[in-house]
């Protein structure tokens, strides 16, 4: 048996009636409930009100598939704009005489409700987000125009030749200035269409004193080592003009210690701005609190970046609600203003949280409704590292950075043992973990947000803050199992600049690598042409698949060196293969084969490509290793 | 190797100082790591502001036990009223590199922050909640007394013989009237004291129209049926003077049909009090929604239950805040006047929840702040048959009736196959689970809420909404093992009046037996002498015991057919052992005995005992079964 024998429901189209749902709404859900699985009856389990409410599901006969599996179907009642529901299977064999069908899968024994499919009444993400490729750049290591040496280093900078290695630690990596400009990622566009690359996301424009600027002394303006305003409105043009979106950074959790805001605010205790921040006597600091230093509250503690107070109507002013406020302003608007298409909340888990405040929920569903309401295909994306399981409800962020769901299961994965990295906030030096560990904390992560949100969780395998992806697993072949995995799972895929080409870096700020645009023709030592063309491909694969981009995921395989999954959509399915080691193989249900021979789509390229044999028993998998296969499915 | 070699921490007193703790105390927690575990490193993770902090924990040499164990100490910083944290321990043969410690046990791989410990600022429970035995009363079917003889029969009860058997399900249910009072009650106290009961829990005593009084028709009066508003004044007085506790049933969720604000509601549009319920034109109704028949909402849409309206103030008045408000009119007060220590509170899943609206927690937080201002010895505990992880944050009810946590597990564990019983709310026959699968659950609840709410969870084997516990397990030896595990798992011990003579039921309404005083003197059909020697020797067990009245819990050994588990206090060890079956024996580590050899303090009575040998590798438990063994360690 394989996981491919366990009942399955999940959010996707060939499950849930495409949404949006609205209250009173009754929604036909469908459960696949393969006949191996041994289930005599499945009832709809909903929670109306706080109380649980038992239905029967109905066996959909025209739908039954002689090949062994039956389809049932229950009607859920939009009660709740997140209408929570899971199935109860009645299955003689299991121990308690009966299993638990939810997001995480089948379970032997009663469960919470933390993993229950939900159905919402918030609109869904926009379309273009869930299309295609993100590709994040860090301008200031991404390329340089012609103009970029007419600007005059800033006091705070250490200048830095473009193919000098960045710092590993310290003050200085905030100082080290390679001067990358807005008009250098316009000369590159082609390299990202080339990847499939469907929205471009900038970390911060906003001019500070670094180069990761995420210490932003205005919000009004591009910094002019940038290029200024007309250079983010030349690159918006062209990037738009070629059908890409454009995606901002934007910190609400705290500015730069040297914004405009801040200065007015510290130089003059009467100045309104002194209400936006959070000060060493603002009630709710702790004599022991390490936030309050030096005289006011600060990210982490770091003194250039104080953090806003949300409990002032002065802050969601200058945020959200004015016509200039610092997130509507820069979105595009339908009379063609503005320039963004989404933003990416920076240190969204901690925007609106101090001591027992806590308005995080509310921050991402007002500044949602305010950017939507601006432009109804604006998305945002908060960063989030940790436990997102209360902050993703579905009508705030629309989505999240999956570390959790996606980069730490497949970083461990796939760990490098020789690596020495740590992993992000664990100090401990990685180690690959059996698959079974890895899928675990997937699926868990995976099913703790509901299936809307879930499907565009911006998967990464690295970003400016992490060591590079190259560096923790160790090698290409690697870094192609991994790319593999991140084109093909549910979500989408981002990619930080380099990671394509194989860039290197141990720390979050030693990954801050350029882009070696002259070895770009011919390849060379950080440049990894064959590396490109691996990330090139699957993309391409992802962005001509239905299944890959909008399907859902049912597990086959969860083997220590092996993960097996089938993506389906309405009218597709695919079988992805990828093997760490080799390993036994396994036979999957013939079933899942439909009428006619699979046809292999994708291959490995720096590693092998596993066998798919039809077999009486059913579509047998090839134990090869490492190696990279992906099957449409008639 | 058995669970003992793990790492561990819980919320007891070994483990953490008592509490209350304030908002930047510095808590040093404690954890145990066995040697045998391999840990090398040990940190504390706490979360602030959303993102987390990796503090490294010192190992407590003056405190390292010779038998192999090592104490770490971290410092919490109090930062939040619930002030969450677990471990990070380095273990190099872990997957992982490492091992995630929380309240449900050790990971190894990355987890949510769902299990948690938590530290609160909220004030512990009164202690006397924690005491003793809890003993349910259903009024109309406990005791007769002499007065019961002259009330006459209400036009909707079918009078009943005191022996008949109640109805199992419809109409009659409601119907049928045995005639107990509260002064049949305070003549048997004697029987609650001989058990050890030291908080009499009464469901509801107000008028209605049905025998089960959840359909109040006041909150002002005491029905006269039970002897009025003097009987309770009597009863409460002598449960006084023996030192015992009184707690009430309230219904925040819904009053009856028949109650004076719903009928001036009905009778009068006009009237103040049709603010206090739901009607069919309230916004949020739904067209498809059943709970809306006739005309209003109420309680699963019956009608005889019209569901209050918490959005309205004149509810908050009623029920809390006015000096008669309904909740607290019956509470004691320091100058001795009111009856009540606490409030059992009917359908606290429920209660504030109505579509779109959920002011459950607030409601919990307001009655708690209300009730402990005029007590501050006052109980509340909800009660809630499901998920509980967002209804039981620590400062709203003190805690639940444990169904989820513990009575499904253990009745899962020790169900008679042949009952053919279902579940409560799953409509599948109850099938005996193997102990790996009763635990993960009792774990998995347990470790959703703070120790503070887990150490007072109102644990039963039963009550009157459930088949009774005879009937679920199939036989006096299997009640012999739930009990076991009742008085000696953390929480509260609730006995539902009839189980500890062995009462027989199929249905919460069929279980609702009256006690046969007639058979107390020599036994007899309904009144099992044996059985009640049992809850009697456990009760005092617990009684006598700190470690099993507040002390943390160490599982041992997780058998399919055998629970093994160390309760620990600050001045004090027991080892428990239950085994359903016989099972193959374990072997504890030799550390647990301490200097001294383990002395017996309870075994089986109808069921056998144990064998517990020192052995030279250490403490060895014998594979009898069934058996109940308790021990104090050195």
């Amino acid at each position: 048996m394989t996981l491919l024998d366990q009942p399955h429901h999940d959010g996707s189209a060939r499950y849930v009636p495409p949404g949006p749902h609205a209250l009173g709404d009754v929604v036909p859900v469908r459960v696949a409930v393969p006949r191996a699985a041994g289930v005599r009856t499945v009832w709809l389990r909903t929670v109306l009100d706080g109380e649980p409410r038992i239905t029967e599901a109905r066996r959909e006969t025209a739908a039954v598939d002689e090949g062994g599996e039956d389809a049932y179907v229950a009607d859920v009642v939009v009660h709740h704009p997140s209408t929570s529901y899971r199935f109860l299977l009645d299955v003689p064999a299991a121990p308690a005489g009966y299993l638990w069908l939810d997001g995480e899968g089948v379970h032997e024994r009663d469960v919470a409700d933390t993993h229950d499919f939900r159905l919402l009444t918030a609109p869904p993400p926009p379309g273009w987000l869930a299309d295609g490729t993100v590709y994040q750049v860090f301008p200031d290591r991404f390329a340089r125009s012609a103009q970029a040496d007419t600007h005059p280093t800033p006091d705070w900078a250490v200048p830095m030749d473009w193919d000098a290695e960045p710092a590993r630690f310290g003050a200085l990596t905030g100082q080290q200035l390679y001067g990358g400009d807005l008009a250098g990622v316009a000369e590159h566009l082609d390299h990202l269409e080339s990847l499939g690359v469907r929205t471009l996301y900038l970390t911060p424009f906003f001019p500070g004193r670094s180069c990761h600027r995420y210490d932003a002394s205005t919000f009004e303006h591009v910094d002019p080592l940038l290029g200024g305003d007309d250079a983010l409105a030349a690159l918006a043009a062209q990037v738009h003009a070629r059908g890409m979106r454009l995606m901002g950074d934007i910190t609400p959790n705290h500015t730069g210690a040297g914004h405009e805001w801040f200065v007015r605010a510290q130089a003059d205790p009467a100045a309104p701005e002194r209400e936006l921040y959070l000060w060493e006597d603002t009630p709710g600091a702790l004599d022991v609190d390490p936030r309050v230093r030096p005289g006011y509250v600060s990210w982490l503690g770091f003194s250039s970046l104080p953090k806003l107070d949300w409990s002032q109507d002065l802050v969601w002013q200058r945020m959200v609600d004015d016509d200039a406020a610092a997130i509507p302003r820069w979105l595009r608007r339908p009379d063609g203003s503005g320039y963004l298409d989404g933003w990416r909340v920076d240190v969204a888990n901690m925007t609106g949280r101090y001591g027992v405040a806590d308005r995080t929920v509310e921050i991402s569903r007002r500044v949602r409704e305010r950017a939507t309401g601006i432009n109804p295909e604006a998305a945002l994306v908060g960063e989030h590292f940790f436990d997102w399981t209360g902050d993703l409800p579905g009508d705030g962020w629309h989505s999240a950075m999956n570390y959790s769901g996606f980069s730490r299961p497949v970083w461990g994965w796939l760990a490098d043992a020789g690596s020495g990295l740590d992993f992000v906030s664990v100090p401990v030096a990685r180690r690959p973990v059996p698959g079974r560990t890895a899928v675990a904390a997937m699926r868990d992560f995976g099913a703790r947000v509901p299936w809307q949100v879930a499907s565009v969780q911006l998967n990464n395998l690295g970003s400016h803050d992490t060591a590079r992806l190259r560096t923790a697993v160790g090698s290409p072949e690697r870094v192609e199992l991994a790319a593999a995995l991140l084109f093909t799972y549910p979500g989408v895929p981002m990619v930080f600049a380099g990671d394509e080409v194989g860039a290197r870096g141990e720390t979050g700020e030693h990954s801050r690598v350029t882009m070696a645009w002259d070895q770009a023709a011919s390849g060379g030592p950080r440049w990894d042409t064959a590396t490109l063309e691996v990330f090139r491909s699957l993309s391409r694969l992802r962005g001509g698949s239905e299944a890959l981009r909008d399907g859902g995921l049912r597990w086959a395989v969860v083997d220590d060196d092996a993960l097996v999954y089938v993506r389906e959509s309405a009218g597709e399915r695919l079988l992805v293969v990828v093997a760490r080691a080799p390993w036994a193989g396994a036979t999957l249900p013939a079933r899942i084969l439909g009428d006619g021979e699979p046809e292999l789509v994708h291959g490995g390229a720096l590693v092998g490509t596993p066998a798919l044999d039809v077999v009486e028993a059913g579509a047998r998998v090839g134990g090869e290793g490492p190696a990279v296969g992906v099957w449409r499915l008639a």
